[in-house]
C-alpha cells in the first residue's frame, strides 16, 4: 500500500482529496489529510475507509518529521512560506513532494540533493502555476513543429466569480487562500516587453494594469505576475521580444486594491497589539500619519492617498469595510490578518454563485513564408454553485494525476522540477482533456 | 578548552575577533572564524595560535552541522535572513548562540526547546539592538528607583561618518553590512505616539522623518525603526503614551533615500538577467514604465517620481551613480545587489575619516511631587581613522563580553533572550563603561 499525505485542507483541497480517495481502492493507496483545523481535514476525508484526518501544526517539527517519514508522497497545499521547510523534510526522509506553490531559490538549491536521493520535488503543479505552464509548453511545441517562430508570449490566469453572479462592487470572491490574495504581488514583478526588461515594485503593481480581451468573457484587466523572464528559458522562447505572465481581474478591482497597497495594509511583519479588539477603522487610522488631521477618517484617508473623497474607489473601500467601527474579533495580529478577515467576510463566494477559472495564452508567431499570426488559446472552467469550485478542481486535478503517475512509477524524473518535462505534461494534459479541461485555440492572421 | 565559533568576518567583526583572541590564552579559548570569503576570516585571525580561519558557506548544511556541533558557543554575525536556520542548528547541537541581529517570531518559537535543552540563544546583543536596550533598561530602573514615572520613551541609534569628515552629498558612509543598509525599513515600522498606534509602510518610511536634536552633534533626522511597541513590555513601560525607536541620519539623507525606495530599488526577490553586464542606468530604466517616454532617463525618472529634475535630490541620485553607463560588474542578480555595489563604491569609509556611533534616549518623566523632567541620555563614540571603527567596537564589545560571561558560567539564563535581564546588562554595562563606553545624562525640568 502506498501512503499519500495531503497537507492543508483549505479551499483548493476538496477536489484533490476526493480524487485521491476515489482512486485509493483501485491503486491501493491510503490518504492521510492534515490541517491545523482538524475539522477541516475530517470534513474532507469523511468516513472513507482509506482515509484519515489528523491535526497538523506545520511548526511542530517532530510531528512533521514523523508523518513525512511515513509517507510515500506529500501533496503540499500549505502556505508558500512553509514550502522550503517542508521540502527539506521531504528530502531528508526521501519522500516525494508535489505542490501547487511557486518554486523558489531555496527549493531550487535542493535540486542536487534531491537528484542524489532519487526524490522528486515537483512544484508549480496546480492551475496557475501548473496547467498554465503545461498548456503553454505544449502549445509552444506544436507551433514549433509547424515551423513557427514565437516573437511574443503573454499568458494570463485568474480565479473569479462567474460574470454577473456575485453582487459586489469589486466583482471578486475568495476561491483560494485569502492570505495569498492579500499578499499578491508583494515581491513585485519582472517581465520583458519589446526587448526591454521591466520591473514593477509592489506599491505600483496594481496601478500599472492593462486591458486584456478574453474570448468568452470580454475585456478584463491584467497585472504582471512575479518573475516572467525566468520562464523564457524554461519554455525555450529564445526569439521573444515580449514575455509577460499576468493575473486577470474584472476591470476596476486593481484601482481599488492599489489604494489598499498604497496605504500599506498588506503587511505580515508588524504585530498590532490587541488586534481582535480593534475595529477596521482603528487599524486604518494607524496607517494615517499624525500630520494628517482634522475631519473624518474617510476624508483624512482620501487626502493622504490623494483620491476623491466621494468617488468610486472610496465607495468601494467603504463597502469593503475599511471604516467599520465593529471590533474585528479576527484571529492573528497583523494588518494582513485583518484584510484576510475582511475579505472572508465581504468577498465570500455565495452558495448560489459559480466561480470560474480562466487561462489565456496570447502568442505572436512568424513563419518563414512571412505569414504572421496571433494565436489565442483559452481555457474557461466554471465551478458548481455551492459545490466543488472550478479553482479546487483545476488546482486539484493536475496534482492528483501527478501523484497517480508518480506512485505508478510513470514519472521518470527526480530532483526539483516544474511541470515542463514531456513525461509530465503530456499524460497530465491528456487526462485533463478527457475530463473536459482543455483549451480552445483561435488563430488570426496579422496583415 | 572552550571553543568559540564566529560566523561572519565582515565590517562589524574585527573588534570582536580581536577581543576574543586577546582573551583566549587567559580563559583557555580557541576561536574559529568562518566566512564565505576565506581571506576575510584569515585576515581577522592572523597567525594567532588560538585562532583558525575556515571557509564557511551558510548553505552547506553538513559543514554547518559539523562546526556548530564542535563549538561551545556560536557568535552569529551572518545576515539576518539566516539567523533562524543557525539558531535551529545551535539548538539541535545544544550549542549556545549570541547574535547582534534582531530576534523574530521564528526564533522566539524556539524558546521552549532552548529552555529544555539548557541552551542560550541571546539575540540583539550588539550596538543597536544591544547597548541601546541595556542602557535603556538600566536608565529606566534608575528613574523608577527614584520614584519617576516614565510617560514618553524615544530612543535613537545611528552609525555615521564623523561630522564633516566625509565629503559626499549624502553625508553617509558604510560602516556595517551594506545589504542591511539597502533593505533598511523594508518591514515598515510600528510605534506608539500620544497613545495612538502608528504604522508606516516601507514606501513611506523615509518620507515621514522628524528632526532630533542630539547633544554634541546638533539637529539630525530620525525615521522609525521596526516594531517599537514590543519593547513596551520588555522594558515594563506601562505608563508611556509614546514609545518610538528610531534611526538617525544627517538631515537630507532620507529625502534622497525615499526616492530610491519609491522607485523600488530595494528588492531581493526579482532576478535581473545578466546584471553584471548592465549599467546602473539600464537597471533604473527597467523600473520606469513604458508609458513614461521621451527625453533622458533623468527627466523620465524625475517625472515618474515627481521630483524636480534639476533639484537637490536629483543631484544626489546622480552623484550616487544612478545614471552611470558603466557595466556594473557587480556580484549578484537583484537590484539590492546593485545598490550594495553602488554604496560600497560611492559611500566607502575613507581611510582618513573617522566613523561614529550615536545612541540617544529621550524620556519624559513625572514625579509624585508634580515635577516633570525631560531626560536625555547620550552615547557618542568615535572610531579610529583607518583602524577599528566605532561600529565594530560597539557591536563587538557587548558580544565579546557576553561570550566571556557565558563561558565563565556567569550568565544564569537559558532560552531565547534579548539583553534585558539584570544578570546580563549589569556586568556588561559595567565593563563597557570601564572601556569608556558610557552615557551622559542631561536632565531638564519641564515647567
Amino acid at each position: 500500500m502506498k501512503r499519500i499525505l495531503v497537507l492543508g485542507a483549505g479551499r483548493s483541497a476538496p477536489f484533490l482529496i476526493k480524487y485521491l480517495l476515489d482512486n485509493a481502492e483501485h491503486h491501493d493507496w491510503f490518504v492521510t489529510v492534515g490541517d491545523v483545523i482538524l475539522e477541516a481535514a475530517e470534513k474532507a476525508v469523511g468516513r472513507h475507509p482509506r482515509g484519515a484526518a489528523i491535526q497538523f501544526d506545520v511548526n511542530d517539527s517532530e510531528l512533521r518529521a514523523q508523518i513525512i517519514a511515513a509517507a510515500d508522497v506529500v501533496v503540499n497545499l500549505i502556505a508558500p512560506n512553509f514550502q522550503a521547510m517542508l521540502a527539506a523534510d521531504c528530502l531528508k526522509h526521501r519522500t516525494h513532494m508535489v505542490s501547487a506553490s511557486y518554486c523558489n531559490e531555496q527549493i531550487r538549491d535542493m535540486n542536487q540533493d534531491a537528484v542524489r536521493h532519487g526524490t522528486l520535488i515537483l512544484t508549480e503543479m496546480g492551475l496557475d502555476p501548473g496547467i498554465d505552464h503545461m498548456s503553454a509548453i505544449s502549445l509552444i511545441e506544436e507551433i514549433r513543429g509547424r515551423g513557427g517562430k514565437i516573437t511574443s508570449f503573454r499568458s494570463y490566469g485568474g480565479g473569479l466569480p462567474a460574470p454577473g453572479e456575485v453582487d459586489n462592487p469589486l466583482q471578486y470572491a475568495i476561491t483560494w487562500n485569502p492570505r495569498n490574495v492579500v499578499m499578491s504581488g508583494s515581491d513585485g514583478a519582472l517581465f520583458l516587453e519589446n526587448n526591454a526588461v521591466k520591473i514593477i515594485p509592489h506599491q505600483r503593481l496594481f496601478q500599472q494594469t492593462w486591458p486584456v480581451d478574453v474570448r468568452g468573457l470580454g475585456v478584463m484587466e491584467g497585472y504582471a505576475n512575479r518573475d516572467s523572464i525566468s520562464y523564457k528559458d524554461y519554455f525555450g522562447l529564445d526569439d521573444v521580444h515580449t514575455i509577460v505572465r499576468g493575473t486577470l481581474r474584472y476591470p476596476g478591482f486593481c484601482e481599488t486594491w492599489s489604494q489598499i497597497v498604497n496605504l500599506g495594509l498588506p503587511n505580515e511583519n508588524l504585530s498590532i497589539p490587541n488586534l481582535a479588539e480593534k475595529s477596521v477603522r482603528d487599524v486604518v487610522k494607524m496607517f494615517l500619519p499624525a500630520t494628517v488631521s482634522g475631519g473624518s477618517t474617510e476624508s483624512q484617508l482620501a487626502a493622504y492617498l490623494n483620491i476623491n473623497p466621494t468617488g468610486a474607489v472610496m465607495s468601494k473601500l467603504r463597502w469593503l469595510g475599511l471604516f467599520s467601527d465593529e471590533p474585528l474579533g479576527a484571529k492573528g495580529h497583523t494588518s494582513t490578518h485583518m484584510m484576510v478577515h475582511l475579505l472572508n467576510e465581504k468577498l465570500a463566494m455565495p452558495a448560489t454563485a459559480r466561480d470560474l477559472v480562466v487561462l489565456v495564452h496570447e502568442l505572436d508567431v512568424e513563419y518563414d513564408t512571412g505569414r504572421k499570426e496571433q494565436i489565442k488559446s483559452t481555457m474557461i472552467e466554471y465551478g458548481q454553485a455551492g459545490g466543488i469550485t472550478a479553482m479546487s478542481k483545476t488546482v486539484g486535478m493536475p496534482l492528483g494525476i501527478a501523484v497517480k503517475l508518480l506512485l505508478n512509477n510513470e514519472l521518470p524524473i527526480t530532483g526539483v522540477q516544474i511541470p515542463i518535462h514531456p513525461a509530465v505534461y503530456r499524460p497530465i494534459l491528456a487526462e485533463l482533456a478527457s475530463e473536459g479541461l482543455s483549451f480552445t485555440e483561435h488563430v488570426e492572421e496579422v496583415l
